[in-house]
């Protein structure tokens, strides 16, 4: 079945997002993929139809795993966000027409089910520390939740993004982590206090802290049972993660800025982490999750692949194909998203009491509306830089 | 002293190009960097344009290490090559802006000259290992030179780029790494003879042999004394090269598709190899290539910067300012270009009898004429893929 | 640009300070580095007058990197206190007139700001515990000190030199680490108590004690949250630092004693600390500290680059130049220098509410005035020894 | 038995040489160290008489442990060349002091003989490779030695000081380690054949080859049989004789550069040389000396201290008290002087049929005619430097 098309789908429906289409001889069927990258979006359509798409077209569909390694390899200059990017919305999209054409959904050709529901978890946000202790809150007690997650920074920072026409630049929010451990901390007990002890509680220290500081916080949360701190430091310097597990007991997810499987690597042969949570989009697709879940599974660590808010129902509903037919599943981000991100996108799971389900569909069971796409266009938008505002020197945000 | 204006200027002089020209305040001063990834560079350029330069106006450019670091962390989906591409174009650029302002060429501000010329190796093309050989004599007879290289491949594969019109599709070109070992020998073996004891000679691998394969190539070289091997395997798993390593004892060059320096330490810390060849493009530009030379120094490693003849007379001659400014300089890929993209680019070094040399003007000392640069457009163009003749399976290039 | 002279000018402005003053072939042009080296001043300025001034004389300023290489090997007999501190001098006399031909300040020349102000702490000192616990307090509410510093050691030992005349030996201090661990701990907490939780202090444990001793002080003080604790053990024995690291959960500044970037190394890639703090005097300069750092960076290791009131105001103005300009900034010890200081060294960082800042100016931005120097005559002064009470055995001082 | 003062011999018979002479409240019974430091003389003696002489006058001469430790920890700036020369210069006189006093030989004090003679190696000098090849044979033949040394280098480059009158600068010689590997491996075969297969050939590379330049040497070499293979690579970077030890087998010595027995640990403990040869004034003397040897020994290191024709008959001596009372003696460089040398020194080993004897005297037995030593001034004398005559960068000389 030969690949027709190729075609992506930029949109902004409160959200930018870059979808890939991939269309084949036989008209009734088409692939659709998510390549989107936050901050990025423009440049990963560009490479996909500057130099992906025209050697796309003609090629065979089914050979999922070659148009992965002849798009990986046969660049030389292999990796890197927008390439992986932009090889995981055409992953996904080959996916997505090899389950239709076997009537199956993505999750049987993984494998099949070795479980029924996801254990999700939801962000805390709010524009005060009190509003989201409230939230928290409101949460556990009306909607069900069995996990929550917070997440470091200034309440007044809330890191959404300014969708007002194109931005000219990333809006600043200021961070000072040589300050502000200790206000971490207090939030944390504080938000525990109220829920109670047998709700789950996720930190994401979000890349913010050094190691000497992560190790701090982490060391005062272990008696508050954190169900796991997640990316407590920058991914770059595997050396740094071996500090913060040497000296922390508390679980540690991490590798949400992983961009390929070599560099989740150190960190499972050392089980550095006991949650593994590359973002899908991020490390080429379902092709490539697949291998490096394979890998994590052989060294008991779980996944809780990343899926914010900010991420399309496309990949949640593939997070969620990966999470009902792998064995080492641990527990997936939710994925709530906006009604006007519906209008857009059809499909994807379905939040009920604490747990995600979907409905049986062949492929990923997700579609797009472009005539709906279209009267969301793009705005440029940046993710925010985080300076101190003692210095106005730049930090990991 | 604020940028003005980011420009991109993509040109197709024989081989494609993507430069950077950044405008200041100051009119007279604007500075040049190459932002060309080769198969990619249109993706580089949107990049820059839809991203990068609306966030740069405004910004001083005298703040480069803070600039290079709000692209790289700034943008939170940290790295790869189209990334690092793009923030080498403007690195150049800045630094050649601080070279002119000071009124000092890049070399100074990098420390000064440690030496007077810097030695270099130029590439045995043919179209037949008879041609090569050949060419190999005249290399050192007529020319001088004092090191040359070879390239793993069959004679009719011989890399270069279609420049006929956008192609469609990467050519491919016959590759069977499992048959083909014993033929490589003999011919690194041959010009050994034909050139005799005192030259030097290089022979790169090119990622195309698995750990195994690149061993039993490398111990059989042994007695014909290679300068170094290059790049003998792929470079994305760090135990590979530790297994060449040690099983091997001639002098081991890698890193040409390394895209930052955490993919370097782990075989500078350990040195699994003796020659550091990044290409300072795909690295992230001068501010990263100090930074990586400064590991790779206190380690005796020498570099060997990655610098073909697909690379600009712009990278080539921030090669050679690296090269007479760092103690631990090895030997450098020469870089003679066509005399058409000698129209487009001014400057760059200048080969005499083995050794490159440059004339001493601020900052990086090249110029593009936009002019020129105009009359040779862009062409679509990907680097070849191989696949064995054997059962169409997809190699490394 | 070539030298035409190396002066050294040796004073004694309450401390004893060796600056290095090269003159160059353009008259206006000179360069002023550090060379001072606490207790063996006039080892090295005999080092620089009998053996390096009449090599220099003749070079060209501009090489810095091949006048500290030949300087460093090209005596063969390689490294060292002496050694290193003259090299000193004279790399940064030669930074100096670098920026001054550039007419940049030398943080331009290291890459640009990435940052406004420079975070400092200062020394707590006092004759009685009572008295320094009150200056703690005074630091913090009227000076608005972020971080503060405590030393480990007898009240009466304050470690000032004595500057009445020549010295004949080295005072003796008492210190008797098997029996004081506690008593440091003790003051630690109540200086904690008394300046609150928002406060950073700094525990300079100063190698006055043994690896089972260190480990004992720092998990008693893992709960009171120290910034860091500064050279708990000797610095000689790696292992000995191995032991610390691997028992103890409290951020480590290590360094202050080495003398070249091959003793850093084993912690940087081990991360055996989290901040390094070399002496920039000690280590051989601004070419070596920037080396150092750019490994140290990509270990997630901050600096906090020595610089005690006994440092002169050159020294402490090169430390706010690498500040500002490099990424991985950790803190600054401040440098408040005496009045009589400022008599003979004109320029240096200035303070302002827990922040180190400095006007703009070519190069390092210091001058020496030479007529006030010769108004303070060297005077021998040695730094202290400590002996045990208990068996008038030596310590560590 | 109280120090009454400490004097300094500053002398040039055909050699600078710093000899220490430390005298006490006992009028008969001084003390003779040498401290001498090719090419910083003067620095060493400034030192000693600035700092080291006024502290000592006064202290128990017997007390050498402590005076030790007290110089080395109780300056705080602990070590390098200068440092631990001039410790080395008195600890040796205070050795001899010690010696006299007991009426014994030092190496009685050192535990006693364990051998009656010491196996020594000569350097083979010459203008010519011819010369030297002829020398070699005639060592053998005629001085019955067992064990011979050549040296990497040119032949017209004899690395001799130039002693006429002070020297403005290092003279510079000649070396191309890139393109002399071949030379220097078809010098020691000849030198192979010429002498036979019986006679123990040691080749010092002197640190004048990179970690791969002396992997290819020392792997050629290994059928040649090397008694040992000296210094083949620069002292700084353990992580490179790592390299170094891993790929070759042939016997190694080393650590003629370190300058403290910290440095010599990694190298012990991993067993990456055979001999270790550090020179015993470089590492602080006798005291320090039987520390490096107690670990050395631990570890089945043989011992070859550094003691070629420019060392004083003291330092020749002492070495020899060393090898006659150590159980892991390996093999002795000879120190042959000239007799202008014996003029000014009396005393040292005398060489017989490959072997060093000295006659018993009390100490370390040997003397300075300061009356003829005042005939021989101080002439400023720099060790050569290397330069590549292909484009004149520094090497290690």
């Amino acid at each position: 079945m030969k690949i027709t098309d190729v075609r992506t789908i930029l949109t902004c429906p409160k959200q930018n997002y870059l979808f890939v289409k991939i269309l084949t001889e036989d008209r009734e069927i088409y692939g659709i993929g998510d390549a989107s990258l936050n901050g990025r979006e423009k440049a990963v359509e560009d490479l996909i139809q500057e130099y992906l798409r025209p050697m796309l077209i003609g090629m065979d569909a089914d050979r999922i795993e070659d148009i992965w390694q002849t798009i990986y390899r046969g660049a030389y200059w292999r990796g890197g966000n927008i390439i992986m990017s932009a090889l995981c919305g055409i992953d996904m999209a080959l996916w997505d027409i090899k389950g239709k054409r076997a009537g199956l959904p993505l999750y049987s050709l993984l494998g099949g089910r070795v479980r029924e529901r996801v254990l999700c978890y939801s962000h805390v946000l709010g524009k005060t520390n009190e509003e989201k202790v409230q939230k928290a809150a409101a949460f556990v007690e009306e909607k069900g939740l069995k996990v929550i997650r917070l997440r470091a920074g200034l309440p007044s920072a809330n890191g959404t993004l300014n969708n007002q026409g194109h931005q000219a630049r990333p809006k600043v929010e200021p961070w000072d982590p040589e300050f502000l451990a200790d206000e971490m901390i207090a939030y944390f007990i504080r938000i525990r206090k109220k829920v109670g002890d047998k709700v789950g509680i996720i930190f994401d220290l979000h890349e913010r802290f050094s190691p000497d500081q992560a190790v701090y916080i982490m060391r005062k949360l272990e008696d508050y049972h954190p169900f796991f701190i997640e990316d407590p430091i920058a991914p770059d310097c595997i050396e740094s993660l071996r500090t913060v597990r040497a000296h922390t007991n508390v679980p540690i997810a991490f590798g949400e800025l992983y961009k390929d499987r070599y560099e989740c690597i150190p960190g499972i042969i050392e089980r550095l982490y006991d949650f593994i949570r590359c973002d899908i989009i991020r490390i080429g697709g379902i092709t490539e999750a697949k291998k490096i879940n394979a890998m994590a599974e052989a060294f008991d660590i779980k996944t809780a692949w990343h899926g914010p808010n900010d991420v399309s129902p496309v990949t949640h509903a593939v997070n969620w194909h990966m999470n009902v037919s792998c064995f080492n599943f641990g527990i997936q981000e939710d994925g709530t998203v906006d009604d006007t991100v519906k209008k857009v996108v059809r499909g994807g799971p379905v939040y009920k009491d604490g747990y995600l389900t979907m409905p049986d569909q062949p492929g990923i069971g997700c579609d797009i509306d472009e005539e709906a796409a279209a009267e969301y266009p793009y705005k440029r938008a940046y993710i925010p830089v985080c300076r101190r505002t003692s210095d106005e020197s730049l930090c990991d945000w």
